[in-house]
């Protein structure tokens, strides 16, 4: 686990101040903002203060909303007023969450940082840009390092912290273990995604019902820029990419949450199902080390059956629902030095809600935050 | 297009003496078996003389079947009888379509042979042996060749040729005419197959209702062992298997019919998406050149939009509905050297009866065929 | 059959002067706009001149239509080019099939009328109107008559004739024979309405997929007023409303085509099966006996299967695909003088397209159409 | 609430000597098995002692299963071995839950009454004997009574005891309080069922995907007559059945868990929607009075917006998730004295293991069982 360079007090478990943050979530009504509602409506370290939405904007949260989660909108936060963006309404949160589509959140990200505030963010707008940390904190913890050059350079006291697209989430948990395992020649991805990826007004059911279509827009590019960004190194505070050749083919098929991919890796030299399975299993980063709220037990669970992981099964498996990455299938290919495995990962929880909330609990247990 | 060295005549569209040949249809009240029946009513070629099942046996066929295609079943047919399977009542029929499974098959279709039938048959039993073709017309007739080693190796004067795995043949019509475009260092496939390949009660919709099955048995290992056989070449009388590095995934999807692959190429040199689709779209055979009645216009048809084939609504296109390979998103990886495309083929019909009954009209066509 | 009081030459098949009546398309990209294309493409009494689309206007229309049935769009209209909605576009057409929106149809169709053009429209802006026929060509061909009313009334030499909403069609085809029987206390339907009813983007695959949704808005309301006047006889040159006690619950279920609906209807005396099958097998009306081209030679087709009418299975049954409605399960219900059934409709085709090109057909035959 | 003449003490929540009765489950490896093992798992009453399968004796429960459900076997179970059926291995358990299929459970039952066991039984095998309580905790716990006669007629100490069949459980709950706001002429269900009803295998994916099929096996009827029972009324010992004329049409959808039911009762005078509501919400029987532990707070949730229950999105909603039936759509029929509903009741937790298990929470705080 690499050193981040930024300050860092000797955090257990237990041992927080547990003062909670007030935080904001831009887009609440939205289908992913439902999901950070029902994972923050009892947090430990965050209490959920200013619902923001654009249309719904006035109404009570519990009116505005069209709940799609099982159960009921958590009662405390159904009687909360939706408030429109502004940069007032927001003055009083130490955290920001944004589920804002990524043109809405291009400019208002900046907004917020500017006024000293951390946003934390789903949104694609900031992700490249070279002093912005995308972040999976089990991966590249250490990425939290660009804040400072983010600061110094955008002369601001807030700070942009920005995780991934849905699809590179659960691939690159799986990537991070086993790129170590051997020089990687090529990785070939083949996803099979869930509708909610595309929102609830994403995917029409006309377009998927008996169907699947093999064709998700600009998500083959971000798979694969993200992957280089996130597995990259720091070097005199900057992301060194990660270099390695990468084909994605991406599909949409008739689930309602879990993308589903299929991996294979061609390494330099023979890998074993064995050694990559251990690798898998021990995989655990910061955030277990931290034992953050949201961290899973396991952030990869490895299935021995031959026909999982199933995503309408295997999605919420684990000691934290929705944030195991589960895989199976793990062996050699047909072909030389090739390994080969499906993985699934819960796309509106690990790869969108669940995602960006233990990033900000990370950066919560390291001390980045404040009231 | 090889000379298959058997006796050939001149034959030409439309030059063939008309006189049909009495087939008979094992498993004929199968999902598969419909498919026969409902492509052979009014073929120009065969007369579809016996129906045998094992269940069904007695009754009359439309009173036998569960009827799953579109209309009604051709009225000629609904009265036949359904037989019980005994050499004696095949001994009038010409030609012998198998769609048994594949344990029945084994043995049944060497009893055929033995008195001198030609069975065409979709069973995986004997698609492996040394001497016994495994053909898809448009791609390896020239394996024709083989009967006759069959037949003076095993001493009988009849004939088993069989058709391939469902997944297995959309590919390799794919890889036929790419294959020769440089040489192939990898080949990774990704399935998306229908549950119509497993049979009517092969899929529990408990089992794929909003999920996917990362697993479909056996299935992987046939693709790539049948893949090298069919795109094998003759030396000596015998196939010497093609030689690629090959790994497949293959995933069972919630629709009907249409098998969808991702397919990465990874060659010895850059081969452009122009080179591939020219290659693919003028690919044609020996079907297309006698005018076979069930051979498509183009085998291969390229959609240029990028978000096709998808299975629903490109599985039937065509001029013989379900006998082209519908291929989309043909580009080049993002990694070197890399050839990116999207297939889909009907696998119940090019992948099963189509198939087997085309491979048949080219047999006819060869003059192998007699009443 | 009633006589419609229109004058009309003694038509028969065969003896119509077959001078084809130049027509054009409102709203003809959409997903009933295709279905039109594809049945009006190769019509004997119809040529489509004049394709109209908003959004698409200026494009080809092969361009332009993001089509979606089976096959490919029809080479010779692929190559119209769409063109936006003017009185002058329109002004060298006999005829306009109006597939627009309700509120786009409100204002146009009078204006259409208004310059003498006859508007045959499945919009529900005119449908409940007094003057105006809502036509199902086998029910109440009689309420043709209504036109002249229109005219006089109106003070215009053109016409608007409505075809009813999709699941009132096929239903209203099912009561016309057996509202014959007995009197009638109580109908009541539950229906199981496929998504294509909602247009292309109409439900999002988040809300049916593993769902039902037991709501269609205003689908209720539709399908009994609508009766009402379907079912209605000619008084006065005015519809007198059939009074049948009506009780309508509609779901939306994850089927592409084909509304399912299970009827009761309480007569005032036992009412059996074999009356009520004889009814319906030989319900036949003007379409059939004129043989106009859309008609399917039985209207209904009974089942006897105990598990059937199914959508994906019978929904294209019959002489003309899509233009029957198949009923099933007719039996005595538990409770008193009650029968069951359960009937299905093709929504896009009898329900929309075909009804609409039917009814037009009908008027041809009756010489209320003219270039 | 009816005095049930069994002896009853004076139990009251948190008064119960919680020594747990030892229970075994007959037919655990399956999905309904897989519902009591997870609902049994930690139960306050209950100690899941014994786990009885046929083809899976002799191995390990978490082997033995193929686990459906979310997350994990539960571990203390996973480690329990599965016993083959016989009386000596059921001789130490108080309870048994039956969930074999109904001719297995046919004899056995009675067996194990015989030797003086309490058998709670979800198998339609018993459900219509006269002397068998047919049970829904909240609607007819009066029924136990008949226990007495059971026992004394059939000369064994144990008793069966048995739950409804799924559809007729929710459907009954509804009726419960509607019926008694006024006499009742007619009631007509239409159902849209979830395939797990059928069991694992029950439904093939080719039957159902993207269709409905309009049957089910013998469900029409047993709904019918389950519904007389349970609304009967107990004298001189015996039930004497309700007596309301009633049709039922019974659909299955592809929803995985979950039946929809329309409900149409036609009043002999007019029922308003706010009174239905007010006896729906307000209903509430022994269970809730106890406080059993998997009694919900509310049996039934009437639900406001327009478009609701919906089988995905409602089936676990309230207090304890799957045993709450939930209403929508309450409203008055456009047919004269007729009230519309549309209710929502999870077949394999209510309607099933869980109507089961309050069952016999209810014989336990009545005191009728011990170890």
């Amino acid at each position: 686990m690499a050193d981040t360079g930024l300050r860092r007090d000797d955090v257990t478990k237990g041992g927080f101040s547990m003062r909670k943050i007030d935080v904001a979530l831009l887009g609440a009504t939205g289908s992913v903002g439902q999901r950070y509602v029902s994972m923050l409506a009892e947090h430990p370290y965050f209490r959920l203060r200013t619902l923001v939405g654009r249309s719904s904007a006035g109404k009570k949260y519990g009116e505005a909303v069209k709940w799609m989660l099982e159960g009921e909108v958590p009662a405390e936060i159904a009687s909360m007023r939706v408030e429109e963006f502004s940069l007032d309404t927001l003055k009083d949160c130490g955290l920001i969450f944004s589920a804002l589509p990524s043109e809405a959140a291009s400019s208002r990200e900046v907004e917020l940082a500017r006024i000293g505030k951390i946003v934390v963010s789903e949104a694609s707008a900031h992700r490249m840009d070279q002093d912005v940390p995308l972040l999976i904190p089990e991966v590249n913890p250490q990425h939290l390092l660009l804040l400072e050059r983010q600061r110094s350079g955008r002369k601001w006291d807030g700070g942009i912290v920005t995780t991934p697209n849905c699809t590179a989430v659960g691939l690159d948990i799986v990537l991070a273990p086993l790129v170590k395992l051997a020089d990687v020649k090529l990785i070939v991805v083949n996803t099979m995604q869930a509708i909610s990826g595309a929102g609830y007004l994403g995917v029409p059911s006309m377009s998927i019902l008996e169907n699947v279509i093999p064709f998700v827009k600009d998500e083959e590019e971000k798979v694969v820029r993200e992957t280089a960004k996130i597995l990259g190194r720091i070097e005199d505070g900057k992301i060194v990419n990660a270099s390695m050749p990468m084909a994605v083919s991406c599909n949409r098929v008739s689930t309602i949450d879990g993308h589903l991919e299929s991996l294979l890796i061609e390494y330099e030299r023979e890998v074993s199902a064995d050694e990559s399975i251990d690798a898998l299993s021990n995989f655990t980063g910061e955030p277990q080390k931290y034992g953050l709220p949201t961290a899973p037990s396991r952030p990869i669970i490895v299935r021995r059956e031959q026909d999982r992981p199933q995503p309408r099964i295997d999605r919420m498996q684990g000691s934290v629902p929705g944030m195991s990455v589960v895989v199976g299938r793990v062996r050699r290919g047909a072909a030389k030095k090739t390994l080969q495995l499906t993985l699934l990962s819960h796309n509106t929880i690990r790869g969108a809600a669940g995602g960006a909330i233990l990033t900000a609990e990370l950066m919560y247990a390291r001390k980045l935050l404040q009231n």
